[in-house]
C-alpha cells in the first residue's frame, strides 16, 4: 500500500473512563472515528505504520485504574488504549526504515494507523525491524519474543535457575506462557516436567504437544493433593516451580518442593478461584529452605545484557522450531473488535496467547485471511 | 575438679515418649538417675565433660515427634534428650584437649556430665576449645556464636544481604536473633532499622539498648496498618526483612518492601497468633519484584568458607563488643529443672536467649552464681 491510497479517517479505540471495579464495556472503551495525520508532513524521524494485529494482554485490565499494586502509571483517558503489535511502515522520515518493511512495536496503540516517533518509542518499549530471513513467523514477535516468551526464559533461566537434571513443575501450562516455559525448561535440561491445566483436554496437549511428562488437571478435586505428593516419589519432588497462577496452587506446590527449591513467581497471583484465603503452606520456605522470587519481564528491570541475551536465545529456539508460542487469533478482524475480544481473554476463552487482527489484508500464519 | 571427685551417678533428662499435641510433663521429659560411666576407662579420641550450662532452643518441641515438615529426623526415645552446651573438660583421651580446659558443645545432652566422642561430634555438630583470650564471654559461644547469631548474620549479609544505605525492617526484635539481626544490620551498613516487637517496654528496649531507629509494637491493634504503611513514607519503604515471626507480620511487611526488595525467613513461620488465615499479600511478590528465601543456620546447609567467615565475623564483633546476645539464664540451677525451663521457654516467658545453668558452681557471666 502506498500514501496515496490512504482513507482520510481511521477507527481508534480509546479508554473514556476508569472502570474500577465495573466490567468493561463501552462505556469505558469505545471506537472513535479520527482523521489520519497529514502523512505529506512526517515529522523528522517519525514512521507511519499501518497495523496487522496488535497483543491482547491481561495487563490492559489493570491499567485501566491507577494502583498501588502496579509498577507503572494508569492509561490516559480519552486517548487510544496502549497495545504492542505488529505493522507495516507505509511511509518514513527515519533514515533507517523503509517503506514496506515489517516492524514490532509495544506503541502501535488499538488503531488502524500509527504515527510513531521512533526513537521516543525506544526509550520506553520496543520498536524493530522483523527480518523474514531469520525464519521466524511474525507473530511470534508478539509471542516468543514479546513478553510471552521473556517472561517463560527469564523465569526458567534467570529466576529458577534450571540446569540439567532438574524436576520443574509448571502452572498454567496450556497457557502461552505455561507453555513455552515447559518447552524452554526441557532446552535448559530439566529431566522430569508435571504440569498443571484445567480439563483433560488441556492436560493431553500439555503431555503430547509440549512434551510435559505428565498434566494435574486442576479441575479435579484433588488436585491440591495431587501436587502436594509429588514431593513423596521416590525419585524425589521438585527442584523448581514456575508459578503462573499462585493462590491455592502456590499453596500446594510449597509442600511439592525439594530442599533448595526455586520458585519463579510470574504474573498476577491469584489463584485459578475458589475458596483460596492465602498461603497456608508458607512453614515450607524455612523448613526446604525455598526461595520465591517475583519478577517482570519488561526490559527496564533487568541488566541489559541479560535481557538481549534472553532474545537472541529465543530467536534462535523459534528459528530452529524448537519451542513455538500457542496462539488464539480472536474470531473476528478490524480493531473495532478490541473490546469484545479483550472480554474473550478476561473470560479465559482464549486457549493460547490471544491477538487481534486489524488489517484484513494480512495472510501471515494464523490470520483470518490465510485461514479462508 | 579431677576425676578422683566425681560423684558415682548423674541427673539425666530422658524423653519418654513423643508428645503429639500434648502439652509437656514429665511423662514426656523426666528425669533419671544413671549411673556416671566408667572415666578410668575413657575411649581413645573420647573426653569426659562437666556441663556447666545449657543452650534451651525452640526447635527441641518439633524435634520431639517425627515431621515430613522437619529437616532431620525425631530425638530418639529413652535416651538423654539433646542440648548444646558449655562444659569443662574433666579427664580427656584426646590429644588435643587437655583437663580444665572450657569447650563448647552441641552435643553435651540434658545431663551433668557428658562422655564425648570428639570426632565424631564434630561430624554432626559442634566441639570445640573456648579461648578466654579472645575476650568473648562464654556464653556468648550458645549466643553470638551458636544458631542465635549465625541465623542472624547468615540471613542478614548472606540471604538478605543487606548492604550500606539500605533500609532494614526485623519481626521478634526483642528476642535473641532478632536482637543481633538489627545489631548486625548496623554492623553492616543499615541506614534506617525498624523493629517489631511486643509491649512499649520492649519496644522501647529495641529503640534505646538495640539501637533501632523506631520500633512498632505488635500489640497494638493496628500494627500490622503500621507495618504495611512503611513504604508510604517519602523516604521509600524498606529493602530487606528479616522475618522471625512469619503469620500476619509477614503479610503486612509485603506491603512495606520497597521494589526487589529482599526477605529473610528465619525460624518456623508461625506468626504472632491471632485470626491469621495465610498470606494474602502474596501478590506483591511480583508486582514488587521481592525475593522471600527461606534458611536454616546450621553447618551442613552451608558453604565451609561462607559458615566459617559468619563465626569468625562473628566472633570479631562479639570481642570488640559492638554486638551482644541478650540472654535469660533460667531462675532455678540444675538440670532437674530443663523441662520447666522449656515450658517458659514455649510460653515466651523469657526475654533473651534462654539458658539453664546446670553447674552451679559456675560463676560466669549472668549465672546464678555470679549473681549471689
Amino acid at each position: 500500500m502506498s500514501s496515496s491510497s490512504l482513507p482520510s479517517s481511521q477507527k481508534q479505540v480509546h479508554l473514556l473512563k476508569r472502570p474500577g471495579r465495573a466490567p468493561l464495556s463501552t462505556e469505558i472503551l469505545n471506537v472513535v472515528t479520527a482523521p489520519l495525520p497529514d502523512v505529506s508532513n512526517l515529522a523528522s524521524g517519525h514512521v507511519f505504520l499501518k497495523t496487522h494485529f496488535l497483543s491482547l494482554d491481561p495487563s490492559m485490565r489493570p491499567s485501566m485504574d491507577p494502583s498501588k499494586k502496579s509498577y507503572r502509571p494508569p492509561a490516559p483517558l480519552n486517548e487510544t488504549f496502549w497495545a504492542g503489535g505488529v505493522g507495516t511502515v507505509i511511509k518514513s522520515n527515519h533514515p533507517e526504515y523503509k517503506e514496506g518493511e515489517l516492524v514490532l512495536s509495544s506503541a502501535f496503540g488499538a488503531q488502524e494507523y500509527a504515527d510513531m516517533d521512533v526513537a521516543a518509542t525506544q526509550r520506553n518499549g520496543f520498536f524493530y525491524k522483523i527480518d523474514p530471513a531469520k525464519g521466524i513467523e511474525p507473530r511470534e514477535y508478539l509471542g516468543g519474543l514479546w513478553g510471552t516468551g521473556l517472561a517463560a526464559y527469564l523465569g526458567m533461566k534467570e529466576i529458577a535457575k534450571v540446569k540439567k537434571g532438574d524436576r520443574v513443575l509448571v502452572s498454567g501450562a496450556a497457557g502461552a506462557t505455561g507453555g513455552l516455559a515447559i518447552q524452554i525448561a526441557r532446552q535448559l535440561g530439566a529431566s522430569y516436567i508435571v504440569g498443571v491445566a484445567g480439563g483433560p483436554g488441556k492436560a493431553k496437549y500439555v503431555v503430547e504437544e509440549l512434551g510435559a511428562d505428565e498434566c494435574i488437571d486442576y479441575r479435579e478435586a484433588n488436585f491440591e493433593k495431587q501436587i502436594a505428593s509429588l514431593s513423596d516419589r521416590p525419585e524425589g519432588g521438585m527442584d523448581v516451580y514456575f508459578d503462573n497462577v499462585g493462590g491455592q496452587t502456590l499453596d500446594a506446590a510449597l509442600l511439592a518442593m525439594n530442599p533448595n527449591g526455586r520458585i519463579a513467581c510470574c504474573g498476577a497471583i491469584s489463584g485459578y478461584g475458589g475458596s483460596y484465603e492465602g498461603l497456608k503452606n508458607s512453614f515450607v520456605i524455612v523448613a526446604r529452605r525455598l526461595t520465591l522470587q517475583g519478577y517482570i519481564a519488561i526490559g527496564t528491570f533487568w541488566p541489559q545484557d541479560v535481557y538481549q541475551a534472553a532474545i537472541a536465545q529465543l530467536a534462535t529456539w523459534l528459528a530452529e522450531k524448537k519451542i513455538a508460542t500457542r496462539f488464539h487469533f480472536y474470531e473476528k478482524v478490524g480493531v473495532e473488535n478490541f473490546l469484545d475480544a479483550l472480554k474473550a481473554l478476561f473470560e479465559g476463552k482464549n486457549w493460547g496467547k490471544m491477538l487481534l487482527q486489524v488489517d484484513p489484508e494480512w495472510k501471515g500464519e494464523g490470520s483470518k485471511s490465510a485461514a479462508k
